[in-house]
């Protein structure tokens, strides 16, 4: 089969895209080869890391780049080496495109190709040969096959696309530090991934899922979403104390030099965990060892997660009937949604959907 | 058996203590109780923490007090309650004295009662009936029983003493963070502490160990100790990226705002581990999650180490002829010792000898 259809997406051209100038153009892909598959995509979740990187937020971004990772849509061509995606098969990608999968390679050998050295991201970064990785706010999306993954049936095409990237990286601490039940686990920041957190951390089994947020603004959601608490940092001063020693795992997926993170170490109990995840640019503040020493805790980073565990999460959030918090946009009005998407007004996940296609796959 | 003796020991009266100005004077230790244990103190460790302490460098210090919590000597009355110990043993205390070790304590119900919440250190500390902790710098101690251990034969009592306290602090983290065959481990500092995490490591089995020290002063002791690497970090400034990723876990003894903690997260493997032990009076530097979220790192701290990891590891000594490096200083001029240590003149942990004991008992 030949390719019959043209690259187009939303390019970010300087670092002004993140402010929603994004410009409608064709592009150049990979060169196929014979263990890629395309895919036509219907529906690509808006990311906190596709406007970092349209911004050049970690590091220079080299434009012109397509940004979005939460991709899925239909495969219209799959290589011939390719064994577990059939043409015309409904599948997603995530952030990951590419790893070196050499069986020298400790960390493909491990089945954990999202800390391999030599990952290449879905989109801002370069395969092997040279060519460059484009993301999914487009019409066509090209992938090694290694990172595509079939959509169980039961999982909507927009509901599947903000797992991808947002889901996975909640769900591999969440499940790596032992969320079930007899677990207290708190979620920092009710976003896009903190939503997440608390719907995997209860569908783990977690005996008791805690949103920790600046404000009570969304205290209602939580609770919808099946929180069991709420902690408001800005409004009650003795939060940290009051709270103290009551969570066994915290994930925090926000990211500021200003938050509250001895406060956070405090409502860990003995051998506590604190995860953070996503990617702040800047770096934490500061602690004193003590509060790790004292209670025999620690602090540690999780990066999204290898195709395997995201396959994984979706067969739960399917068996779990979980369902996402997301709002639709319209591919169309993407550069809208990645300035609303910035000024924090998604509940909970902007998904962009290609109405040309979207139903009629 | 009625108390035919008194307690006497180096009184620190002020913060001027710490620098060399401790007086020999009686006090008054807890009332016994059927669950104690008197021991007639041969030898006790100089800790970095008594030092921290005679100085209120961890808060104020409630003087008088008596530092020292590594203690070794003859246990001389022995409470009815009391079953693992009988009068006339060897016996040794670490740093804690006491933990409330009630059925409803999840620490104390877990054998983890160095993180109790209501432990009571050796000393400086108070125990429930509001009476003063006193420690090992003294011909006497008067201590729960449930924190006194029984001291292998083939082990002398000299040796013993330091790792009381110096030596649990490294052995425990080694030990839960899986430190043994197949596993590459750097240990930050090569002071008594540091010293001991070498041996430790060695006699775990560990692969490969190498220590990281600030100049290669200490490198041929090192060697000597069984260290297979060493990295002088003043001395090489590409320290951190020619050995990056080549450590599974670090146990640093040392602390420091200055001290180069990126660069030590750098050389962690995937999913590598960075535990900071001991006490600092300062801050950690700050860095930045991404050098947690890349690899999936985690940075720990860990306390000491409860009663019985405390009995294993001296079984392991015992039974690998762990040789600690120690110097004897007599007791009489604890003074002079302390002021050494502060100096860090010891190689590679003083152990004051109450030479009118010691070897008569």
């Amino acid at each position: 089969m030949s390719t019959d259809y043209k690259f187009e997406g939303w390019c970010g051209l300087d670092p002004k895209a993140a402010e929603g100038n994004m410009v409608w153009q064709e592009y150049e892909p990979k060169p196929f080869s014979e263990d890629d598959v395309d895919i036509q995509i219907s529906h690509c979740g808006i990311c906190g890391s596709d406007i970092h990187s349209l911004r050049s937020g970690w590091g220079e971004t080299p434009y012109p780049c397509v940004v979005g990772h939460e991709i899925v849509g239909k495969a219209v061509r799959v290589g011939k080496n390719v064994k577990h995606i059939k043409e015309g098969s409904r599948v997603g990608v995530g952030a990951q495109a590419s790893s070196c999968l050499k069986p020298d390679c400790e960390a493909c050998a491990d089945g954990e190709e999202n800390h391999c050295p030599n990952t290449v991201g879905t989109y801002c970064s370069k395969y092997p040969d040279g060519s460059k990785s484009y993301g999914g706010y487009a019409n066509y999306n090209r992938t090694p096959s290694h990172f595509v993954l079939n959509i169980p049936e039961s999982i909507s095409s927009a509901d599947a696309a903000p797992m991808l990237c947002g889901g996975i990286t909640v769900y591999s601490p969440l499940k790596r530090e032992g969320c079930g039940p007899g677990k207290k686990v708190g979620i920092v920041g009710l976003g896009g991934l903190g939503h997440f957190g608390v719907l995997f951390a209860k569908a783990l089994g977690a005996e008791k899922v805690v949103v920790i947020s600046r404000t009570s603004g969304k205290k209602a959601d939580a609770e919808k979403m099946g929180a069991d608490g709420f902690i408001a940092t800005d409004e009650d001063k003795d939060w940290a104390s009051t709270n103290a020693n009551s969570l066994d795992l915290i994930v925090s997926t926000v990211s500021s030099p200003k938050l509250p993170l001895m406060g956070y170490l405090t409502l860990l109990r003995r051998k506590g965990v604190f995860i953070q995840v996503g990617a702040p640019e800047d770096a934490l503040p500061q602690f004193n060892a003590f509060a790790l020493i004292a209670k025999g805790c620690k602090i540690g980073g999780s990066l999204i997660g290898p195709p395997s565990e995201i396959q994984e999460m979706l067969e739960l959030a399917a068996e779990r009937k979980i369902k996402p918090w997301i709002q639709e946009r319209p591919l169309d009005d993407a550069n809208q949604a990645v300035v609303d998407m910035e000024d924090g007004k998604a509940r909970y996940r902007y998904v962009l959907v290609n109405q040309k296609v979207a139903g009629k796959q």
